[in-house]
């Protein structure tokens, strides 16, 4: 099954394999149909990244079928398929973000349809404040001449102009402009994990808003009491690791 | 199981079997409640038609079941079983779309909402881009005289009017007014594909206008880069073939 | 299993079977949750029903656990376990509707939204008129005196008070206002495809009436011509029996 | 796999079990994503509280993986995971409400955008009535002081202070403003069943609502019946016990 003039290194292997679970991951969270969709992962020691193969069913994805191409040039150096389209946001994203490890894009129902609205998912409740330390922004459109020529990298970095200084893991999530949500976290497992919350939270707070117009996002302190019991020093959700 | 008196060719045993893969696929992809909806598959070069029997349960589909009709004619030539009573809406999509190979109808939940609601849904996203090249049509009412006569038979006739010069390969799906969705494809599999992806992008449009109701369609530009991207000469999404 | 004095004859075996797979096939189809819902099935000759029990897991029923019930008096004549609280209402539908064989009561999602809402569904398509030859009706709210005594029962007269002189069978369900749907059919398994139907119905009119709240009914011609090619004499949507 | 220096009784494994048995069923009915949501029980006599690790799969839950801590001081007494972090609102609940014996918190999907919009959900149904007896409340805001220390015992207080006098069986359930619901029953397995029902009221009347903005209420007798024919002295729902 491998073609490639690199034999690529042992560890290799464990990426691929945590690359191909999290793109298998994305079906059974419902978070993606046909191909629309994908994950990767990053070793950061090695300069590599693995990623979904492009317009490959979900259901198939072996280890071996994973590209595995090099951070600094985005050339392939491992699997003899095509690698996702996207291939370019999510190197872009890996350049922009030197704390993330894992990176995945949906086009699941309620974040696309915030991301359609061009609209940033206001902060409405705990659920949200417990993996998105504010609201959710959404990017610019992309202009004419980014879309012409180099439009996945743009797609990259239109997501780090959104951000901006704000660290990555506070905000894990970004909605494209007319596209759909990209997520990232320490792993390709954290990634998915938010790519779930990104989901619940864009379909809670739609709703929410049917009900309620004008509703207030949540208090600076509710926000900073829930990010903070997940996340950081002070932290006491979950067990000890 | 077979009682016709032409025995059919070898290579329709195939087209038999394409055209019941993709009539139990509309059920896995919760496409279809009960009986509502149908696919069939044409063998341009042997002239004939393969579509889903009348009001039989998907889940028992045999390509035995499956029967096969002359696209001139529309007289059967294969199987004990009485063709879906849409086949005349089908064989008026074969003859009118040259290029097409399949053609799928369903009552799936959102694309049917717009085509009850008699509007067009407009293109806000990629996803949309993806699969259609422009708004998707909405067909006008059809009127008494078609109704009273040969009314599937106008329902195929009104859907090839709305396209109009349009290539059905760039808008491979059309809303017929307070009916529902049909689709088509180069075969059967792109048909359900397409299917697929109408009702993702009704899902999705209905609820960015509940967030944003005066949100615009996306740029030409981004339309053409997406649609481009997987569908001509400079299609580069997926594995080479 | 049996405690009854009275042996059911035969016949009522496979009453009782049909009863348990339409209950079943309630859950199965995602229109109950926990024990909201009942199916029932009445054998005219021998003047008996059989019915769920009350308050039973749907999961865990079998033909021995399902009570029969006579019609005329609704006294129990076979099986150890109480009927549905809602037996009186069934008992009133298969005494004011001669023609049919089965009831089903859910608490589906979109059937009961409109219920709560005390609101018709009007026809806005090809799939409502397929299965309900006209708006599907809600009842007048209750009165006082009618919950305060024989409360099952009222809600059986009201429904039949709201269909008024329309065939049944032409009109297989109705709204119980503020409470949820009712439907019934030739048989159990008619009853709950009108129960799925009606829930489908439910659904894409709530969303059509969301794109565009002013959108008129469909049209009396397109009604009954889809009516009609499912039922009565002129039918031609299905095999042939 | 048990390290505590208490041996817990025999009688505690049983708890154990359930509680493992109501957090897994959780996920089964569509109440949890990922691990957002957990389930307890009281053993009155024996002054313990049995609920879910913090942060862990709800799919791996065995009851040896369940803590057990006392009911009085919150002190681990069986069990090497550390408890929900939630757990302190378990606590003040069951000390707040002697008659009950099961807590369950989910972030299901409509409960919490009513939890979101911060409004109580009003009795528009008999669905309602059989299980809450009258609108489901929300609390008020947390203030800043109750977030900064002791949030999660503040959050089972202002539950209580939000139920009043109310029996909290009459009304097992509340929506904790911007967070998501609460509710209770006699033990684990009817907290989960009012989870349940809550989740299906929230929906349908969130889409009540959407159809009909004014509707109101049912009358005080409708949902007097319903409630009373499933809970109290007269109720004749169910089998007898």
């Amino acid at each position: 099954m491998e073609s490639g003039v690199l034999q690529p290194p042992l560890a290799l292997r464990e990426l691929r394999e945590r690359v191909a679970d999290a793109n298998v991951r994305l079906v059974r969270e419902g978070l993606v149909e046909l191909t629309f969709g994908n994950a990767s992962a990053v070793d950061r020691e090695a300069g590599l990244v693995a990623i979904k193969p492009s317009g490959v069913p979900f259901t198939a994805l072996c280890p071996d079928d994973i590209p595995v191409l090099e951070l600094a040039t985005g050339e392939i150096v491992a699997g003899t398929l095509r690698p996702s389209s996207d291939t370019p946001t999510h190197l872009a994203l890996y350049r922009a973000f030197a704390g993330i490890g894992g990176v995945v894009h949906t086009h699941s129902p309620y974040a696309t349809a915030w991301a359609q609205a061009r609209l940033a998912i206001p902060c409405l409740g705990t659920t949200h404040a417990d993996h998105f330390a504010g609201p959710v922004p959404v990017t610019r459109a992309l202009r004419e001449d980014e879309i012409a020529a180099g439009y996945e990298e743009a797609t990259g970095r239109v997501i780090a102009e959104t951000l901006g200084p704000t660290d990555p893991l506070a905000m894990p999530g970004v909605l494209v402009c007319s596209h759909g949500p990209f997520t990232w976290g320490a792993g390709p497992e954290e990634a998915v994990e938010n790519a779930v919350a990104l989901e619940v939270v864009a379909a809670s707070t739609y709703r929410a808003l049917r009900l309620a117009a004008d509703v207030e996002p949540i208090s600076e302190e509710l926000l900073a009491k829930h990010f903070g019991r997940k996340h950081g020093p002070g932290s006491y959700y979950g067990q000890p690791s």
